[in-house]
């Protein structure tokens, strides 16, 4: 099968327009059929302020009320995922800039009420409400999908949708298609050894070797649900999941040994 | 050759919630291929003005500068080009939101400065510079693109462009492999034989018709450089430019007589 990379990019990245424009070129040069999910960054808040829409929290994490949600959809969908598209343009990438409610690719529903309302969050259900057809109709147009962080609910309302989530619902979805490489860049050069120090990146972890890790409590708490969801993922078929610094991209376009961490099922 | 329906829709229509609804409805409703293209609106000023960006205008034109291009990007391809996408979603009609950055659809270039600067406006250069391979592909993939009025240079920047212009070269581009019908949705009926009276629509015009109306100063100076460009689409192999009320879309669902104008190259 033919290797797709789906690559996840964040603030770190987004926030910093030089190493946001660096990120891009390397990105159009990756050979073959890529696609690129990009998160928020700072600058929605930073508008949504000027607009005078103060963020709210609940149990630390964002609510999107009504008047956040269309400072997201502006920032997310126009000013970020358009800029992002016209500079791959500007590289020789033909990038096409979606959300999930564009050809109707991820369908979500707004996350229940239980004890918090989170508002208009979005949540997949799972790789099954994909609409691949459309993704592989447009892979195979030699177009790179570009996808802000939003779905829709179907019934007229966008959803504001964790962009690693997303990555990984179309990693999973895609996996009967391509050998998918799902590459998560990430403000460090992987997973660490020792969280003091930047340099003892974990080059490899297969599932057992996981779980030892786990046991060890060599991982931390905030690295865990990150690296569960990575190897849900691997289980559901995709090939192997990449963390690292969206620096070391140039070493998957060449070919070249990953500088990061790489997760697969099987050491091997 | 399939009949393809381009409509444009402007402020009339997007500044009012209930019409642009009840539009989208009827829009979804249009059967075979289609696409639409939306312009900008009141919103667009009304939120740079929250940001503290006071519209600038040269001649009556409105300028384009580096912050009123952020929020033409935000406004034009976040907040109304995904919500107009979500909507249609929920009426089954499985539309793809892009600029003419997507898929490098629309290359353009900045406007040059001679006596004016007009910043960030982009001509485009004809419709022979359009990229019919990719519409093609979305079209026949059952797609509905839905454009915001915006290009790119190709060297990285997004450029502001009309919405008219966008929806006649892309008329004109289609049109070796459609019967394109254009369809302006206007804030007038039609074209009026007396601007005073609204009833007064012109059923059919042709080009010598447009002529003797011209001569006879019964065409007002305003609508000339649109039904100049309607002739000129005409010229160029679009079957049909039909000017109207948003309201008349559902005569053109139903195959029935349409109430506004009719512009074609001979009477028939």
């Amino acid at each position: 099968m033919e290797t797709l990379h789906i690559l996840k990019i964040g603030g770190n990245v987004l926030d910093n327009p030089e190493r946001l424009q660096r990120f891009l070129i390397d990105f159009a040069q990756l050979p073959g059929p890529k696609l690129l999910v990009h998160g928020g960054g700072k600058i929605a808040s930073t508008i949504g302020l000027q607009l005078g829409i103060e963020p709210q929290y609940v149990e630390g994490r964002r609510l999107t009320d009504a008047e956040t949600l269309r400072v997201v959809t502006m920032v997310y969908a126009g000013l970020l995922n358009k800029n992002v598209v016209a500079q791959l343009q500007a590289h020789g990438c033909n990038a096409i800039g979606l959300t999930g409610a564009d050809a109707n690719v991820i369908p979500a529903t707004k996350r229940p009420v239980r004890t918090i309302d989170y508002g208009y969050a979005g949540d997949v259900a799972g790789p099954e409400t994909i609409n691949t057809a459309a993704l592989q109709t447009l892979l195979q147009a030699g177009l790179t999908p570009v996808f802000a962080p939003l779905t829709h609910d179907g019934q007229g309302s966008l959803l504001n949708t964790n962009a690693d989530t997303i990555a990984s619902v179309l990693a999973t979805a895609l996996a009967p298609f391509f050998a998918v490489k799902l590459v998560y860049c990430f403000e460090k050069k992987g997973v660490l050894a020792n969280s003091a120090d930047d340099d003892s990146v974990i080059q490899r972890i297969d599932q057992h070797y996981y779980k030892a890790l786990k046991a060890d409590g060599v991982v931390t708490a905030g690295m865990i649900p990150k690296l569960d969801n990575a190897f849900a993922a691997l289980q559901q078929g995709v090939k192997a999941v990449l963390i690292g610094e969206a620096e070391a991209l140039p070493e998957l376009a060449a070919d070249k040994k990953f500088s990061g961490t790489t997760l697969q099922l099987h050491h091997g």
